[in-house]
Parts: C-alpha cells; structure tokens; sequence
C-alpha cells in the first residue's frame, strides 16, 4: 500500500470523496455499535455461571477458620479466599485482604484513606499544598478521574514496550517528596496490553523514593487474563519478591479482583501490601466495616476450587476473546497497513488494543464514529484530564461485541481513521 | 423485696459472703458464654438459607431495567432492590441507592467524603478546625468509633424514653455552626431499645441547623425488626415525610441494611437522601466505584420477593428473638428486682438491653463477669470515647446464645450485679 502522504492532491481528494460516500452509507445504514468499554462479553459471562449455586447449604458457609460465613467477622476475608487470591498475585496470603466487589473501591479508600489519615503515621495528605502522583501515558481513566477527584496533581509519563520510561520516573520519585505515588497496570496494560518489562520491574523495585509515604499503586487487574497458551505469555516479575531485594516491600499496593475471572459487577477484590502496610490498612479498616461479603469469598472458592480451577477457567475466555483481538488486528492490517496513518500494539492479553492515530486526528475519528453509530471510549480519556497532548490515542474494547458486530465496528471505524486522516494531510499541504 | 440500701451492714455483709461464694462456684465451672455483640444465631441465619440458590440462572440475572447484572453498571443499584429498601424504610425508590453488604460502610464514606470534598459544595470539614457531633447516650459504639476516629469531638446527648433531649438538642443545633451531624437510631435504639416518641421526631424535623451542612445521621438499624405483633409494634414517623413539613429533606441521610434480616455478613444495604444530597452523593461515589454488587441485590429480592415477604421474614426472626428478650426480662426481674441496684428497659424490638447498674458499678460488673466466662460488651462502649461518666451502663446483648446458655449467662450477670452492689454499698458507708 501506498502511505497517504505520498499520495499527490488529486489522489487524495479523489480518495476523500470515494471514502465520504463510504461513510455516509455506513451512517445511513443506522448502526448502533459500543466498543467504549472493557466489559466482558454474555458468553464470558456465562462461563461463570456455577457460581449461582456453588454454595449448596449453609453446611457450605463454614469457612476454613470454622467461622459461619454468614455473620459478621473476619474482616481479612476468609482463609480460603485469601489464598486463592495471593496465588493469582503470587504473594502470601498472609499478606491479603480479600474485600467486596471492587478493586477500584480498594484503591479510592487507599487515597482516601492518605489524605484524612496519613499513610503508616506520616502526615495525612490534605495537610499538604502539593501532592503529585506519576500516571503513565496512556492509562486507565478512571485511575486518573479518581486522582483529579481528590485535587492530586498527574504528570504524565511516556509508556515505552518495556512500561513506563524509568529515568523519569526515577528522576521525580527519588528526587520529588510531593510525588506520593504512582499508577501501574504492569501486566497487559490499560489501554497498550503492554507488559512492564524485568529491567523496568527491577528499575521501578530499586526505587529510593524521597516521600517515605510514596506508593505504587500496583493494580494487577489482567494478571492472569493472557490471550495465548502459556508459552506465548507476557511474563511480569512479582512486585514484592523484587522489592525485597532492595527492602522496598513497604512501597507496593497491590490490587486484584475477579472482575474479569467471574462476574463483573459481583467478583471479589484484594490488596496485597507488606505486614506493616497491612496493620496500617487494617487499623484504618476497621472503622469503616465489620466484615465484607465473606459468603461471595466463600462462593469463588467453591467454584474455582482453587487457583489451577482458575487458570483453567480464563482458558475459556481466552477461547472467546482470542478471536476478537485477532479480528482487531487483521482488519487493521488489512485496511490500514501500510498507509502510515495509524499503528497499534496487538497484545498477548488484556482487554483493550490502543490505536495511534497520526497527530490532531483522535478526536475527529471519535466524533465521526459516533455521528455513523460507533460508540468508542472518548478520545483524551486515557490521560490525565482527559488532555492527550498529542491528540492521537483511541481505545478499542473489544470484548463486548459478538464477531459479527465487531466486524461491522471495525468497518466504520478504519473507515473513520482513513478519512480524518486524508482530511488532515490536505489541510496541511 | 428489700433494697440492699436498706440493710444493715452484718446484713450486707453476709449477704456478700454467700454472693462471693456463689461466684467463686461459678468462676470455678469453667463457662464460655458471649453475649458481648449484636449477631444473629445460627437459626436466625438459617431463615434466609434460600438466599443461597434464589437465582436459579443466568436469566434471573437480569433485572427490570433489562440489564445484565453479572456485569458493570448501574451504580444506584436495580431497580427492584431499590424498590425493596425504600419499602423498608417507607421512602421513595427514586431516592435510595442500594450498596454492598455493610450500611456502616456507607456512613464511614459519607463522613469520609465529608471531610475530603464537602456536602453538597460546602467546605470540606477537613477544613474546620472544630467539627462536633451530637451523640445520643447510650448509643452505639461503631458510630462513635468512626466518628472519634475522624478527630470529630462528641457531645454528649442524655437519652430519655422518648429519644433524645431535645432541649439540648435544638439549643447546639441551631445556635452552633461546629455542629455538623447527630447519630440517630431512632427505632429500638442501640443499646436501649427506645423508639423516638412523635414529638421528638417533629422536633428533629423542625431544627433550623446554623450549619449548612448539618446532617441527621439516621441510622434505622431496626426498622423493621419488632419483637412483637403489629398492635404491640413501636411507631416512628417517617423521617423524610416529617421534614418536607419544615423544608428540611435536605438535612438527613438515613441508612438500613439487611445485616438483621438476612445475612449479617453478606445482606445490602442502602441509604435514602433527597434528591439534592442523591446528586451530591453520586456525583463523589462514581469515583469510587463503577458499581456495587447487583446479583446479591437481585438474589435478595428473588429471596423476599416483595416487602410483605420481608416482614413476614422478620415474624419468623420475632418468634426466635422474643423468648431470649423474654427471659432477660424474666430473670433480671426475679433476681434483681426491688433491690434497687440497677434499671432496664424491656425494649419491643432492636437486638439489645441497657441495663443501668448503680453509680460506680458497671465496669467492675463486667470485669467480673469476663474472669467468670462471661463476655459483656466493654463497660463505657455505649458512649463517646468509651467514657460513661457515671458508669452505669452495660449492654446485653441477647442474640446469640441459645435460650440455656442464656439463662446460664444471665444467672452469672446476676451475680456479678449483686456482688459488686453489695461491695459498692458497704464502700460507701
């Protein structure tokens, strides 16, 4: 294929008028298409759907700790929940807390939590005029709307195939005390499917953070989600086994849950943190609840069976997601490639392939989508204050549409990528 | 009988002899008996084992605005559920949101969220040097755990049979822009069991807050949880109703849960607001969370169908709660009565007794009590910041032992009561 740049004026026009007339079939056609968001599809749904009865009778509710999961307690979650999952984190599971239905809560709570209280003794966070947290670029929106939230200044940092670019991220951290955190999604990252790599776990392990209540924010929600078998899986070190060699255990939360295991709106969650992060956490804890819902830790546990019951459970959604990634990735091929005005990483795992459409067109490829039916993620969310800089980035979610749908959604939307486009390198010549 | 003030000293003295030699028996037969929590028993729990396979599959998984609740969405909860705890607390769907399993949760976050950000575009309380609550007394301890936990300090409110003192009440409310909340358990309350008397409840209705943000903490823990018939049954007016008379709706969060009803650990909970403090609400909790657990809240609603299925439920808890509320009574009323060494009332519904014990007294009771195998609730637990300035008051409460271990722990209460009066009084002389 020829790139579009190359093309001369009356090629181009020519081109905007045939893919003009294109779109606005497809518009006439009345489409009405969602690749906005990361949920999991009815099929994946249903995978799950032992987990209606696994608890057979209230014989069932007694929990490891002989406790009657059916009353208050045990505000750590329950022996065998923990267990399960400290081994989809490969950490302890001495040092989980198994909570409810939302990693997302655990992490809002966490800042929360730093800014009324302080983290481990130090000064709680609204005290200060200045907190700063490292969000790297693209990343997951709600982690970025939820920093706004609380008035903490984001700073962008590039995301490289290895993760985050770490002589940044060691420049503020080792040398910034108004940087008090930083997001991670280590392993098939939101929206790139990037895994961090060993250097840059290494790197990022080793750190000597000047704010002794800097955190990373750890948030492993696709460890176990890969697309592939398991010779074609992205390897990510564990974190707290890596900080341990430089005695940084007290810098990581790590947060999982089972929302793309099980169900989506009713999995379990945990945080892993090391012993004395844990007493902090606990301390804080348990003003705010008694217990979570240990019957639904109890339900998991029951299903799965254990974390082999698991493995082989995302198998099964792997079955059902692999074919939409390849799906994504052909027809982008097929229609884009070559033309130089859009790449994309195809990744081995995760929910989301991240486009990169040529400068100052993201926004216009949403705004057509949308107007043809398509609804995309808006462009800009994958950065803090929605500001993507470049205004190049557009999320695809891929899993909630069947094949067929899907099929159709890529149409529109390379269809979109291709006209945006010539449109922009006319207004430039 | 004759009140122990009225013997002699040879009189009381011999009587604390054989009193001390019926402890010292009972300390030596090597009890372990707890009544020192509100939980439910084992049969209690038993009633709402349905739960466990109320939905049968995945089509009972979707709820009545058509959406599927194994995944993300709907962050007010489904409109059925909401349908079933506005009937509860007979307000209307449109002005609850249900949440996951622990209504304690949802206070700590308001207060939390409070603090950080403000209600409804005040200043964050964070921003206050001084931040007071009003605290009924006795009241319930994780309230004023939170709340000292926040750095609010607490004002002391005497309870009388008709709720609060409202003269004190109205006198801080009104005058004091420090003033920002007030606990309520306004039926049954914890730990007396009093029901607000009509003409509280128009005077809590009627406050004209010097504080913007003032907001009733309305905890109506036991709404629904009568241990009688319904001629027998408390009467509290509806709050919301009481406030429009005075254009007040604004000025209350009221909370419930199913924690008393289904599962301790594993029910819903919900809370109802107006629509001004619902915007306000969701405008801070969609950075919390994408959405709480819907299928619990559908396996509820399947479970109790409606609210007559629900208070049918709850006759079924009254049938096993009232010979255990009975048999305090009873006891209480056989050993101690006429001896003038403390007070109770026998409450209609709720989960405890206060038992007011002579001045001076109730942590030796309790004291005693624990080195003969009996666990109490902590003497002074009832108020702010564990100070019962009298110490009088122990909470009993009498849920959890079956009827025998009852009677046993009560005969040891008994004991403890007498012992301790007899040393106070003879102290005294």
């Amino acid at each position: 294929m020829v790139p579009y740049k190359n093309l001369s004026n009356p090629e181009l026009e020519s081109l905007k008028f045939k893919l003009q007339q294109e779109y606005d079939w497809i518009k006439a056609s009345g489409l009405s298409l969602d690749m906005s968001r990361g949920k999991p599809s009815k099929a994946q749904l249903d995978l799950s759907d032992g987990l209606l009865n696994s608890l057979k009778s209230n014989a069932d509710c007694i929990d490891e700790n002989h406790l009657d999961c059916r009353n208050y307690g045990e505000m750590e979650g329950t022996p065998e929940a923990r267990r399960l999952m400290a081994a989809m984190m490969g950490v302890n599971p001495d040092h989980v807390i198994v909570l409810g239905n939302a990693s997302l809560n655990i992490m809002f709570d966490n800042i929360s939590r730093a800014f009324t209280h302080g983290i481990c003794g130090n000064a709680p966070w609204g005290l200060n005029s200045k907190i700063r947290f490292l969000c790297p670029v693209p990343g997951y929106d709600r982690h970025f709307a939820m920093t706004e939230y609380f008035g903490i200044e984001m700073i962008n940092i590039p995301m490289h195939e290895t993760g985050p670019d770490m002589d940044m991220v060691e420049e503020y951290v080792n040398n910034d005390s108004t940087i008090k955190g930083m997001w991670c999604v280590p392993k098939y990252s939101n929206p790139q499917g990037i895994t961090y790599s060993m250097e840059t776990v290494d790197r990022i392990a080793s750190l000597k953070p000047a704010a002794p209540d800097f955190r990373l924010f750890w948030d492993n929600a696709y460890v176990i989600h890969s697309l592939y078998e398991p010779d074609e899986r992205d390897f990510l070190p564990e974190i707290f086994a890596e900080c341990a060699k430089y005695g940084n255990e007290d810098m990581v939360y790590e947060f999982c849950s089972t929302s793309k295991v099980s169900y989506a709106g009713a999995g379990i969650s945990a945080i892993a943190a090391s012993p004395r992060n844990l007493a902090d956490i606990k301390n804080h804890m348990k003003y705010q609840t008694i217990s979570h819902d240990k019957i639904n830790q109890l339900r998991h546990v029951k299903f799965f069976k254990d974390f082999e019951g698991m493995k082989e459970h995302m198998k099964e959604h792997a079955r059902i997601l692999r074919p939409k990634f390849q799906l994504v990735d052909e027809v982008l091929t097929r229609e884009l490639g070559g033309l130089e005005i859009g790449s994309w990483i195809n990744p081995r795992g995760g929910y989301f392939i991240s486009f990169e459409a040529n400068e100052g067109c993201a926004k216009e490829i949403v705004r057509l989508a949308h107007e043809a039916g398509l609804v995309l993620t808006p462009a800009g969310s994958a950065f803090p204050y929605h500001d993507d800089p470049l205004d190049t980035n557009i999320r695809i979610a891929p899993s909630l549409p069947e094949l067929d749908e899907l099929d159709r959604a890529l149409e529109v939307f390379t269809t979109c990528v291709k006209l945006v486009s010539v449109d922009k390198i006319l207004s430039e010549r």
